[in-house]
């Protein structure tokens, strides 16, 4: 079932060293560690196949996007079963997910069809304009060359091999060369077998897709420094993201790093909703915040509410709600240890009141909550910081002023919320000029995890949110990443890309 | 007439020390040297502006624009005599680019009142959709805060302190900090007084305009790591580029960094065009190639043609057309040291043969041509080096074989070019698809030189010809670099900015 190699070029190749991934249960799987001259051959595979399927019609990509669908689904057992023995998450959220991808790669093939991403613009010739005609000038997005994708760790699947990145890229017309995560290596290696059967089935360059194995300082680190990459698509931390971000930048030629890295998605109760509504927002934070064991790019991880006695209301139905919930197993070791870490580095500090202690083990963990003051969080960086899990601080703030100065000190945001009633919209109004400065995306009495993907999605943000500097990752939008503007100056008809003849 | 002063907060403020201009005739005039302090104030005040500014409408915004363009045209005589004065371009050249500065600043009025570059999206809510209802989703972009400019060496009005950038940065609603050019400190100057007249006229928060003088090593620096500002536009050297896009990436919140870097835009002859035309090819590539004495970012430094009979004919003919040129003024003494050193170089290097020497003296600068063969080309960097002036090299192709190599090792470049006849078109339709991964823009019988300000323009490119990424700096589409998406998720309408409601 599994192949247990890269993909280069069509092939499946094998390794001479080799690493094992770590299952919840069973017998772990090998699988090669890729070498820097791997890469280099997936790159050049990739490079090769773009001046074939970069300039190939929107019709035909349309299909292969469509068929990786269809070949994802005939793997769906597969995928969950191992899916659930790589990662710890239920078997239920594996199949969502899945749904989820194979959405997003049909959504993209219609995305695609529509035409409208292209942005087709027309000047029309002036022949008789003074002092100097104007030629007959036309504009259109073009595919950028192949793109290097890094699998996430907390999506297996829709921020994975054939995740959105993936499928954002293949829909523009750019080959894709991924990074596997070492913490599902056997999930990507049945969505490489699928991306690989449609690339077959509808008769595609094989270097269009590649997939290598292995470590970040290896085989990543030559991915995004490879000449013929011309982007990167990355989900995972902000320390990891950073050093890739740093590797781009430093590039004989400079190519963006569109990473979406950390954040903590701030929640802000205002006063009214707070007195009417306490006990539900807090039931239903502690839902948010644990969801998927807290391993959400938008984890509601801080919230603010008033320091006063529904305040205090809010803390005990919160941490009862919290109780409650049963330990749940992490993605990886790593994770489980790095959740302990982070919430031993706030206890020790003392800014902040320990309310649910951590009583994780091993890779099981259980909500760790602290509350602390406006002054406190504001005077101390390492409250902003994100630990990734079911982790969270509560701010008691006294009044809106306090809410404000915590609005205005977020770092760059995912997402803000705003928990309001109608009597709070004065409040809400001078919050929100300042929330939408720090995220991609502002809510309204909901929850930020959840991601929609659709036209209006937005999941990006100011760094450290992300450094994708205006654009999202999720959603048709995301498209735009992978694309350049290309004006055409007086350009015969029967040479001009088909869409704009 | 002349401040001589920063513009700070809508203050004219002093230095303590001072440089002066050089100007081609006439006595100097003195300029503060800025201080990191001042960068300060300026962002600061810049900040203060988003404030409001940021959050304007647009029907206010587009107001201001026009009222800007007309606050330069009123200063029109003044502008024409002091750009005379600083960079020696012809009056005529100088009232053109006028025109072409307050008639992009009107277009970005008009652009903006359309509302289109909104991109306003909407997701409706679907309550009743298992297994959750989705939320009421808008999108819509929104500027990004404080924009720093840089003024370019050679378009004192166009590419300067109300040039491109900083329309399109204002009609997003990004206040705009400017480093004035050292090389024209007395054009900024005016333009300066006509940005601080329009604002005061349209009653918008004075920290919407700042401009300081001084050196790139200090204020620019100050600037681009300045943490108010949150994206920079610039137009320049490779060299100078590359610095301070290195200084935005490494910044603790890294920014994109807007360069328009350096090009040497090559134009293809090919095979029939050649035969039928070479002669008239010939002549207006020599006109193109020195117009405003070579200093334009689309100059076309390198034409490639048969090693033929055809060829010779070329070359004589486009030797006598230069020949015939008289030296004209450079922009500033370092440009014209900079043109003669990289023509010596080139002719140290004996890989390319002079065919119209060096005759250039002081500020005074007369074409330099030489031609090398393809061989030559491909294994030496150094003719892939744009040398800034009227510098040309005639590279010799034995057929399409040769031009597709030239073609496939070219760097990111602004345009280029192809001149073909109806019969060319099989060799045509190989090159465009390699061309079209070079440059922002392809042009077919005609020359890059003249670049229209429209829908359709694309002035950027791959690396090292911008550092833009998908973008343009030149055209409507150049408001992009200054907007970010938003994600408004189930925001109440009351809430909601005027333009999704």
């Amino acid at each position: 079932m599994l192949q247990q190699k890269h993909l280069i070029a069509g092939e499946w190749v094998d390794g001479q060293d080799f690493f094992e991934n770590s299952p919840v249960e069973g017998t772990a799987d090998r699988f090669p560690l890729g070498t820097a001259e791997q890469m280099h051959l997936a790159c050049e595979a990739a490079e090769e196949a773009f001046w074939s399927f970069g300039y190939s019609d929107r019709f035909k990509r349309a299909e292969f996007l469509v068929k990786i669908a269809e070949e994802i689904e005939k793997r769906g057992e597969a995928l969950s079963l191992q899916g659930v023995k790589e990662t710890g998450l239920p078997k239920a959220r594996l199949e969502g997910e899945r749904g989820r991808t194979t959405g997003q790669l049909r959504l993209f093939a219609e995305h695609i069809l529509k035409a409208e991403y292209l942005d087709c613009r027309y000047d029309e010739a002036l022949p008789d304009r003074a002092p100097a005609p104007r030629p007959d000038m036309r504009l259109m997005q073009r595919p950028i060359g192949p793109v290097a994708v890094f699998g996430a760790s907390n999506f297996p699947l829709a921020f994975s091999t054939a995740g959105g990145d993936t499928a954002a890229a293949l829909a523009a017309g750019c080959p894709v060369v991924v990074k596997a995560h070492q913490a599902h290596p056997g999930v990507s290696d049945i969505i490489a077998q699928a991306i690989n059967a449609a690339r077959i089935a509808c008769d595609i360059h094989p270097g269009v897709f590649g997939q290598i194995h292995g470590d970040g300082p290896v085989v990543g680190k030559a991915l995004v420094e490879h000449p013929y990459i011309k982007a990167v698509g990355f989900t995972g931390s902000l320390q990891g993201g950073r050093a890739l971000f740093d590797l781009c930048a430093a590039r004989p030629e400079p190519i963006p790093f569109f990473g979406e890295l950390g954040s903590i998605n701030p929640v802000f109760v205002l006063d009214r909703a707070l007195a009417s509504r306490g006990i539900e927002i807090a039931k239903n934070w502690a839902t948010s915040l644990t969801m998927g064991a807290g391993q959400f790019c938008t984890n509601p991880g801080i919230i603010i509410i008033n320091d006063d006695k529904q305040g205090d209301t809010f803390i005990e139905t919160a941490r009862d709600a919290l109780n409650a919930i049963a330990p749940q197993t992490m993605l990886t070791n790593g994770i489980a240890a790095a959740f302990r870490n982070g919430g031993q580095n706030v206890l020790a500090s003392q800014i902040a009141t320990e309310v649910i202690p951590n009583t994780s083990t091993d890779r099981q963990c259980s909500p760790h909550l602290f509350v602390t003051d406006t002054k406190n969080w504001l005077e101390n960086d390492l409250l902003s910081e994100e630990v990734f899990g079911p982790f969270a601080i509560i701010i008691r703030a006294s009044g809106l002023d306090d809410k404000l100065k915590i609005a205005k000190q977020l770092k760059g945001q995912l997402t803000c919320t705003i928990q309001l009633d109608a009597e709070d919209s004065q409040a809400a109004s001078e919050l929100l000029p300042i929330l939408e400065r720090k995220a991609g995306r502002i809510l309204a009495n909901g929850f930020p995890t959840g991601v929609e993907v659709c036209d209006t999605m937005v999941h990006g943000g100011p760094y450290p949110a992300s450094t994708n500097f205006g654009a999202t990752s999720v959603g048709t939008m995301s498209i735009r990443r992978f694309l350049r503007p290309v004006c055409y100056q007086n350009i015969p008809e029967s040479l001009l890309p088909e869409d704009i003849k």
